[in-house]
C-alpha cells in the first residue's frame, strides 16, 4: 500500500443506477436488439479458453458462413465493432506498396482509402456521386488502368443507402488476379449475399444492423486465396489486435490464447445469429425487403422522396431527401425526444440533404414503420 | 434479389436456445461480473451519438480517472478488450525509430516487446525472471544505456502475479525526457495505483479484473504529454481504429462520428465504476488486499507454497506452485469439471510449474476464497 499518498477526490462521483430510456433505432445502426439477444448478454461471463465457450465460437463461424454463403475455413467475429473488422481485412490483405483499388461513392469508401493508405498501400481510387454505384464496365477500366492487388468496394453504402451489384465482379478479378474485398456492414443478414458465388476474398461486418445484436464483435471472413497471400508476407501484420495469422489459431483447432474475447457480446452473437438461422436467410432477406418496400409506399404517400434509384436502394438504409425548407437537424431531434425515435442525419455530399432511415434485424417490422411515419406527420411542417 | 442462386445450407446449424453454466472464474480473468453489472447490459442500445449515451461516455471519463487518480483529460474506454487498449498506447505513442525501452519479466512484457515491433520502435529490452521486478537502481542503469523515447512497464504482470513497484520511476523518465508507459490491466481497481503522483504519461487496462465487468471496453490515458508527442508527429497513426487523434474527437466536446461504441458493453462499464466509487477506491483496494492476504493463509494451511516474493505479490492475481509430482492441468480440469471452478495455468517460463488463482473485482470475496480451497482438498492428492 502506499500509505503517503492521498487519494484525489476530484473525479469522485457519485452516480445513481443506470436508468437508460428506451429508444427505437432507425437510423443507420445500431438497431434495437432481440430481447433475447440482449438477455444473453444478462449471463455469467466464461473463460475465453473453457470448453464450454469454445464450442459457442464454433457454432458463430458456422453460422457466419451460413450468413454470408461461404465455405472459408477462417470466418470469425473479431473483438471490436464493425470498423475493427474492416481494419482487419485491410491490416491482413494489404503489404506495403501494393495497389489498393477501391470504389468511393460514400463516407465508408473514404474510410477505406484513409486504412489502406496507413498500412502502407499505394491507393488509387474510383469516384461515383454518393448514392450511386458502379458499373461492371466501369471497374473493368479502372481494373485494366490500375492492375491493383486489391479491389475494395462497399456492398451496402451506409452514408447514401446504395447497393453495390457484385454478380461477375470477382470473375473480373481473378482475370487481373487481384483479391475482391467486400464491405457487407450494411447488408449482412439483411441483403442477399453470396460471397462464395461472387468470389469475394476478404469481407466484415459488424453485428447491430441486419444480425439484430449489440455492437461489439464484428463478422470478418477470408478465403483460401487471401489466406495463401497472408502467409506469403515478408513482414509481420502491422496490427497484432486483428493479426489472423494469430488469431486463426484462437479460432481454429489450436486454440492458442491471444487475447480476452468480449465474452458476453459472444453470448448475444450467437443468439442473434440462432434467430436469423431459425427464421432462416432467405425468409430474413425477404422480410426486410417487403417491410422497405411498404416504407418506401408510405413516405410516397407523406410526399417524400427517396435519394437512391429503386434499382439500388438498399432494404436495410434509406435515404429520404429532406425537402426544400425543411430543418433537417430540427426534424430529427424532434423525433428523438417527443417520439423516442432515432434517424441519422447525412454524412459528407449527403449533409443536410437526406435523412437515413434503417429497417434492419429486429428493427425490420412494419410497427416501425408505421410508428416513424406516424410521427413524422407530426413533426414536419404541414 | 438474386433468384438464380440457391441458398447453400451445408453450414445452416439449428441451435437450442443459450443456456450457459453459472462458474467461478477464479482465473486471470474474465471474472465474474457483479449481477447489477451483467443486468445492466439486458437493456436496448442507444445511438452512439444520442445525447443520453454521450453523457454515459462522460461519466465513464470521469470514473475512469478516479479510478487510476488520474486528471488525464484523454482518458477514455477502447472499443475491444485489454490487448487492444494496449496497442493503443504503442500505437499512438510510437513513431518509426523511436527507442522503446521495455521490462520483461512475463507474458505481458513479451507482447510489448512484439507489438512495439509492428508500429516500426527499435526495441531494447531488459529481463528478469519471471515472477521478480526491476529495481529502480536497475532501471536506470538501463535507461542510461539505452536512452529511450518511451520506457514501458508491467505493473501488474498477469502471468506471474507479480507486482512492479513504480515509485520513483516517473521522476527517472523526466530526468531522460521519456514518456512512461504502464500496464495496469491486473491492477486497476484491485490495487492501489496513483498514475499522476507516479508521472505515468500511458496506461491501459481491462474491464473484466479489478472493475468486475465483462471483457470488451478497455481503459486507455495519456498525459498532456503524451499528447503532446502524439500532435509533433510526422505520419499518421498507423492504426486507424485505435488513432487518438480521431477518438479525442468523439470523447472531447466535439462528438464528431468515429466508430460506432460497443453500446451495451459500456453501461457494464458504466455500473461497474459507479459501484467502485460507492464503495470507495480506498475500500475496494484493501478489501482486495485483505482477501487475497486470507487465501495466501489458507494455502500455506493446506501445504501449497507461492512463487512470488510477500512483497511484490499482487492482491488480484496469486501464482501457487504446482507440487511436486502433481500433473497442475489435470487438477485444472477437475476444478472446473467438478467443483465449476476456473483457475489458471502457466504461461511460458512458468508453464507447468503454477496456477494462477485471480480474486478481482466482484470475485475478491472470503466465499470465493473458502469454496477454493475446500475444492483444491478434495481434488489435491492427499
Amino acid at each position: 500500500m502506499s500509505p503517503t499518498i492521498s487519494i484525489n477526490d476530484s473525479q469522485h462521483l457519485q452516480l445513481k443506477p443506470l436508468e437508460i430510456p428506451s429508444k427505437l433505432l432507425l437510423g443507420p445502426g445500431p438497431s434495437n436488439a432481440h430481447p433475447t439477444v440482449l438477455q444473453a448478454m444478462n449471463t455469467s461471463p466464461l473463460g475465453h479458453l473453457d470448453p464450454d465457450f469454445l464450442g459457442l465460437m464454433d457454432e458463430i463461424q458456422s453460422l457466419l458462413r451460413y450468413v454470408w454463403q461461404t465455405e472459408n475455413p477462417l470466418t470469425i467475429a473479431v473483438s471490436g465493432t464493425g470498423s475493427a473488422a474492416m481494419e482487419a481485412t485491410i491490416a491482413n490483405a494489404v503489404e506495403p506498396g501494393d495497389v489498393v483499388l477501391i470504389g468511393v461513392a460514400g463516407y465508408f469508401g473514404n474510410r477505406l482509402v484513409d486504412m489502406a493508405g496507413r498500412y502502407g498501400a499505394d491507393v488509387r481510387s474510383i469516384t461515383k456521386p454518393w448514392g450511386q454505384v458502379f458499373s461492371l464496365e466501369e471497374l473493368r477500366t479502372a481494373m485494366e488502368t490500375h492492375r491493383p492487388n486489391i479491389l475494395a468496394l462497399v456492398h451496402a453504402e451506409t452514408s447514401t443507402g446504395a447497393r453495390q451489384p457484385l454478380e461477375g465482379v470477382g470473375e473480373l478479378c481473378r482475370e487481373f488476379g487481384t483479391l475482391l474485398l467486400v464491405d457487407t456492414v450494411t447488408s449482412l443478414g439483411g441483403v442477399p449475399i453470396f460471397l462464395d458465388e461472387w468470389g469475394v476474398d476478404l469481407a466484415y461486418s459488424c453485428s447491430q444492423k441486419g444480425l439484430g445484436c449489440p455492437p461489439g464483435a464484428s463478422p470478418f471472413t477470408m478465403s483460401p486465396r487471401a489466406w495463401e497471400k497472408l502467409q506469403r508476407r515478408s513482414t509481420k501484420v502491422a496490427n497484432w489486435y486483428l493479426d489472423m495469422t494469430l488469431l486463426s489459431k484462437y479460432w481454429g483447432s489450436e486454440r492458442v490464447y491471444h487475447h480476452t474475447a468480449p465474452i458476453n457480446l459472444y453470448y448475444a452473437l450467437r443468439e442473434a445469429l440462432r434467430l436469423v438461422a431459425e427464421e432462416g436467410l432467405a425468409n430474413c432477406w425477404q422480410r426486410h425487403q417487403k417491410n422497405v418496400e411498404y416504407f418506401w409506399d408510405r413516405l410516397e404517400d407523406v410526399g417524400l422522396s427517396l435519394h437512391v434509384e429503386r434499382e439500388y436502394r438498399l432494404p436495410t438504409l434509406t435515404t429520404v431527401r429532406i425537402p426544400e425548407g425543411v430543418d433537417g437537424k430540427a426534424i430529427a431531434r424532434q423525433l428523438l425526444t417527443e417520439h423516442g425515435i432515432e434517424v441519422g442525419g447525412g454524412l459528407g455530399e449527403l449533409a443536410g440533404k437526406v435523412w437515413r432511415v434503417g429497417l434492419m434485424g429486429f428493427n425490420s417490422r412494419k410497427e416501425n414503420v408505421d410508428r416513424l411515419i406516424e410521427a413524422l406527420g407530426e413533426v414536419l411542417p404541414k
